[in-house]
């Protein structure tokens, strides 16, 4: 057990590297040269240019305007300073919601904070149990602060009953205008957008084959018999998936074509030689330039050919189609309701944003999804409780004996002793960090073989499943202090009140792990966040090799964006621990309060300066943030149900049941309240919509505004790079217009979206077109 | 342990009182005066009149054609002869599928029962086990076909669990042939059903209050507003309840009326007298007949003005009302889609049949369902699982000691040997027995707490209920022998492996009980079934003391239903037992292949003959039996693996959770499959019968049709028991036609359809208009 100064300590430890990060953030963000990668979202939206244009070539490079060193945190007031409307126009709804989740943490927890500090810390702190318990031992601060402080029996636990309910009802009162808050905020948002493709479009799946009709006359002659009011017109899918791989590589020999040139340019002596074999390591020498060239022209026909085939060949078009309609009542009606007698043919969705559309998922037929879930909720389990396995065998070859028996040569060099010591103590944590590293991709990886068919629904499952991976490995992990599996094996083997028994036993004596893990991950953790180290690097050294124009620059740029599959499991480990311990040790709690309260700085500074969100899902997300909050409270009672019991104060079961029986009826509650306003779209918005558009601009032609709205986005670029290749469309004289408007509302993904476009103003997003 | 000739004698036993019942059955059924007992389904579709009409005055009695005693088993082909599309159309889809619950239970286990005879009776008889450990004990020919023979380690238990595959297997490719067949006869009822006042209707709920305008301006100008183009009309709900009540009250006295009017007849010399008092006991004495004339008359000007307020008095317009829209489509649209910002106002909803309705739950808040819902699901915990608390209690008040204790003055009685004898016997047997005969009721009652808005919703969630209960108390309390109360304990106190052993245990000790039950409550049971020897007294009573006229004899018959929350969950206890026997011990698998037989012929000719079902819900509640079904499966997978991990062989277990977990997944894939056929309307089909309809039947005028269609039952009744009284319509002129047609489609329940009718005609079911 840590005392007080202890924490202490290590508090200020991580203070100190938090602080180092943001001092080493605030001197290179003023450096002209690292403007791009600490301001990207401004040179995405053009309201920037790069700095370093004017002035001599020092002032290029470094800044040498000393005042502004001295005002060095001030990023910080700046960071807070936009309001949140300004800021959902500036980033999106999704990264406004998404801080939200951080200032829900505050409302939570810094109220309860107070009221756990009055009224908790003392009723523990004025007992004497481990001062006669541990006579001998020098007793622990903290301890003396903790639930453990209070004599078995004690009627004193009734305080910590009677918080556990305030603690509840606070968190519900607090979710629950949260919920309302953010519902309204997305149907505010949907309302005042301007007119999107996909608000008028329906995503359908698993089209029947018809022997005698393509798929794109069955789905013509399905909506016009069923919707006949409403139908528009519709795009089928392609199955471009080997064209976008052929289009990748040519872009990629591009780039080498590009890196080449300007290496001769540099230096016109000698023109650069290359070898053809794996990795440019052997085969034969050939001079870089011409072989590119050849290469590029050889994919450039096989990408026309494959082009040819896909927009000819019946069998290249997948049995699903963009679906659009005339009204947003439409689309509405035909989204919600149920098309066919078989429930699994002619699926209707809403259609994602077209930057949303995960592509490669649109003709996964319905029996193969089923299968595929199956599968991957097995797999998930096993990788949830078995992932021990292969890594523990690893880490025992990264043993010094595992290392001396795999490979005996390199015994010698393992006997040093500076060698072997590292060896020992890290390379085991460093196997299990690289898993780790690795988790949310293969989770990613998971969701894309379940066949989801949105950016935002793919990253929405990874993120269930990371925080239940991490709610098992991380926080029951931590607290049983072993792997999944032997706790698997101890809940298997234990009965039914002895598992919260054995939680809550537990669950104090880990406090100080758990803040010792907070000041790591959650203080200097973020804090390293807004440093940018990769970007950073990667930027510069793609500035020396690669970038010989503006646009080049600008690919160099990587904003990234908010990773909503890793970003927000991670929260909600602070969320859980911050519930359990609130009545139980709330000397946590001050901890928690402080990572919620930098994480949101700087996080609302990187949404404002830096992250480019990919799509837009208008906060479909909420539904699973406000659930998870709910188990974090569930397993709190669980744990306080389990401690008190071994108090000796069984009769308080009963109290704690009920609490989470009433916090799963608000749960079940928010869900029926709340819920649709994330799933369905409600016909009387859909209404009053199209009767203002009506009003507001009746001779629009909506019929090309959407004819393309949905076509694969390796279409698109094409139509960008090679303006040769025209594509026949038929309304050729709206053509232009459309097309300019579809793009301004589609901007492709970040980075292809920056390949693609020739000049700056093509690239702003769409919520600044007026 | 009881041995197979003791099973016999107990079979004989239950067969020979099956019998008995069959016998008397066959002669009761065939005389004269019982005809209206045990044939009423012809009497209220006029396809029988009495028979008593003709002939002599004992003939018109009693049947003296013995002939006809001869053929006393003959009504069994004969109920078997009606082909089931036949039966759709006399007794509605409702009946026929339910049916099918007893022949699916046929296709289910008589193959399982030959295999399970022809593999695992010889694999479990030619072990030696029991001889062996039970030397000295006359070993029980029971058990030595069970898998109790089978000695521990054995790897004939690899049979068992390839058993356990195959009946797994087998059940679901039953089930699904099954879901898929009962899918389609669904869609097509409601396919090939006449045109029906609920294919056009939503029922709307939570209408929001305006202050400016009525509930029934609101909600036309909504749907105005959001369905301008299918929108027809509407008909708002009234708070009839103390109308219904007092037009009830006036019913009973003209009943009275009635009898004491007879009673005078057949006795010209004495006026009849009775006393004003509570049930006729003390009081004044006045003149019957007069005084129920007042009566009568106060209670009509009652009625009257009542009337007169909940049709002016703007309170006692609920926030709910049937929505009538020009199509199908129209109605399939606004019932499946999300209508109002506020996913608590404006909810809609497939309006369920006419006489299906329960008016009574039309205005709750939602709210205040969300609440009740809670309250009910604690309430139902507590039910299940303490209700042997009040119920010992009162037992124990039923012994010899505590009666004496309770009332002295009764010692006397008490302590004659026949009176004690009964008493310890029987008493507290019925107090149990009592308790579960009101038990359906008790949970229909928390059904309608819950607020469902039409009876076979509430059929089905109390069907929900009582299986739980049963499951629990009856099989579970059944196998650990104990209250539930006894096994929550168990069950908290024990491990998770633990748990599956202790049933796994108990499972093959209990089969002879078990063999037991479905002899009594399944043979004997069903063959009193037919008997009907209830309603028959009741008839006859009826009969003797108050019918005067055809009407009145017609409302003496009381031909009951199915009562599908109490048949249902019976039925499936049968399944569980099956299932989980099935690779225990088969020898309790012909025993249930009798049943599923003996129950199936029994109530074909019940629901050919007599019951007259209520509603018409096309057979929603399949999803309901097939989950269950599915529910025994698990059971018997549970118990399975606790009884082989007993028997040192739990690497057989993964083995089991898979198939557990096939299982699962058949389920979810099912129900994502077919549930939506039950739940939601198929854009599809509602166009092409509009279409067809259109092409048909141009010019019939839907609004006249429509308007009257859901008005609440007591102005139905109204306007026929008083002619004078003419409610006020708007379209006078197409008034007649249309209360003819609404009435022919939506006759009330069968004792109010009985009682409000003046002539057998007007009685007759939807499906025999053409």
């Amino acid at each position: 057990m840590a005392t007080l100064s202890d924490i202490g300590v290590a508090a200020g430890i991580n203070l100190l590297s938090a602080f180092v990060f943001l001092l080493a953030f605030a001197i290179l963000r003023l450096q002209p040269f690292n403007d791009r990668v600490y301001f990207p979202k401004w040179y995405l939206k053009g309201l920037r240019s790069s700095p370093s244009r004017s002035g001599t070539f020092v002032k290029k490079f470094v800044n040498l305007d000393f005042r502004s060193y001295l005002r060095f945190l001030n990023w910080m007031p700046e960071a807070l300073k936009m309001p949140e409307l300004e800021l959902i126009d500036h980033a999106g709804l999704d990264s406004a919601v998404y801080l939200r989740i951080y200032l829900i943490g505050l409302k939570i927890f810094v109220p309860i904070t107070f009221l756990a500090w009055a009224v908790l810390v003392p009723v523990n702190y004025t007992n004497k149990t481990l001062e006669l318990q541990l006579k001998n031992v020098t007793s622990s601060d903290i301890d003396k602060l903790s639930i453990s402080n209070v004599p078995e029996g004690s009627d004193r636990f009734w305080t910590h009953i009677v918080m556990a309910y305030a603690f509840t009802f606070w968190t519900c009162y607090v979710l629950l205008k949260e919920y309302e808050k953010v519902a309204n905020m997305r149907l505010q948002f949907l309302v005042s957008e301007k007119r999107r493709p996909d608000q008028f479009t329906v995503l359908v799946r698993n089209v029947p084959p018809d022997s005698d009709e393509s798929v794109s006359e069955t789905v013509e002659h399905f909506f016009l018999v069923n919707h006949p009011d409403t139908y528009l017109t519709h795009q089928v899918v392609c199955n471009a998936n080997k064209l976008a791989k052929l289009v990748k590589k040519r872009k990629s020999k591009q780039n080498w074509l590009d890196y080449y040139q300007l290496k001769y340019s540099r230096n016109n002596a000698k023109r650069p030689i290359m070898k053809t074999g794996f990795l440019g390591l052997w085969g034969e020498k050939v001079d870089a330039i011409d072989h590119h060239i050849t290469e590029i022209e050889k994919l450039s026909d096989e990408i026309a050919e494959e082009r040819e085939r896909v927009l000819k060949d019946p069998k290249s078009i997948m049995p699903a189609a963009f679906v659009s309609f005339k009204s947003r009542w439409g689309a509405a009606v035909c989204a919600q309701t149920q098309q066919s007698r078989n429930p699994t043919l002619w699926l209707t969705d809403w259609a994602p944003e077209p930057r949303d559309v995960y592509w490669q998922n649109l003709s996964i037929p319905y029996v193969s999804i089923a299968v595929r879930r199956l599968i991957m909720a097995v797999a998930f389990f096993f990788l949830t409780f078995f992932f021990m396995i292969p890594i523990a065998s690893v880490q025992a070859l990264a043993t010094i004996e595992g290392l001396e028996k795999a490979a005996p040569f390199l015994k010698a060099l393992i006997e040093i002793p500076f060698i072997k010591s590292v060896i020992q103590g890290f390379l085991p944590g460093i196997v299990l960090k690289l898993f780790l590293i690795f988790l949310p991709t293969i989770l990613m990886i998971m969701s894309k073989f379940e066949g989801f068919t949105s950016i935002s629904s793919l990253e929405r499952r990874s993120a269930t499943r990371y925080y239940l991976f991490n709610l098992v490995n991380v926080f029951l992990g931590s607290v049983i202090a072993g792997s999944a599996l032997d706790q698997l094996n101890t809940f298997i083997k234990q009965s039914a009140n002895e598992i919260p028994k054995t939680i809550g036993v537990a669950v104090p004596m880990r406090a100080t792990f758990f803040i010792t893990y907070i000041m790591v991950d959650g203080w200097a953790g973020i804090a390293a966040e807004i440093l940018m180290l990769k970007p950073l690097i990667i930027y510069h050294l793609k500035n020396t090799f690669l970038v010989k124009t503006e646009k080049d620059r600008e690919e160099a740029m990587n904003p990234g964006s908010l990773s909503f599959n890793v970003g927000e499991p991670r929260i909600q480990l602070y969320f859980l621990l911050g519930m359990v311990y609130a009545t139980v040790t709330p000397v946590l709690l001050p901890f928690i309060v402080v990572f919620f309260g930098l994480a949101y700085v700087v996080f609302r500074h990187q949404i404002i300066n830096v992250y480019n969100q990919e799509y837009e899902s208008a906060a479909a997300f909420w539904p699973d943030v406000h659930g998870r909050i709910i188990i974090a409270l569930l397993v709190s009672h669980v744990a306080l149900i389990g401690l008190l019991s071994t108090k000796h104060l069984a009769q308080a079961a009963p109290l704690l049941i009920t609490l989470a029986v009433l916090t799963i009826w608000f749960y079940r509650f928010c869900k029926a309240r709340y819920e649709p306003a994330f799933v369905r779209y409600p016909l009387q918005e859909a209404v009053m919509k199209d009767t203002l558009e009506r009003a507001r601009d009746s001779n629009f032609n909506l019929k090309p505004y959407l004819q393309n709205a949905y076509i694969h986005p390796v279409f698109k670029e094409e139509d960008d790079d090679e303006e040769e290749e025209v594509v026949k469309l038929e309304n050729e004289s709206v053509l232009v217009p459309t097309k300019r408007q579809s793009r301004r509302n589609t901007p492709v993904p970040s980075k292809m979206s920056g390949a693609s476009s020739q000049s700056l103003p093509e690239a702003v997003p769409e919520h600044s077109v007026p």
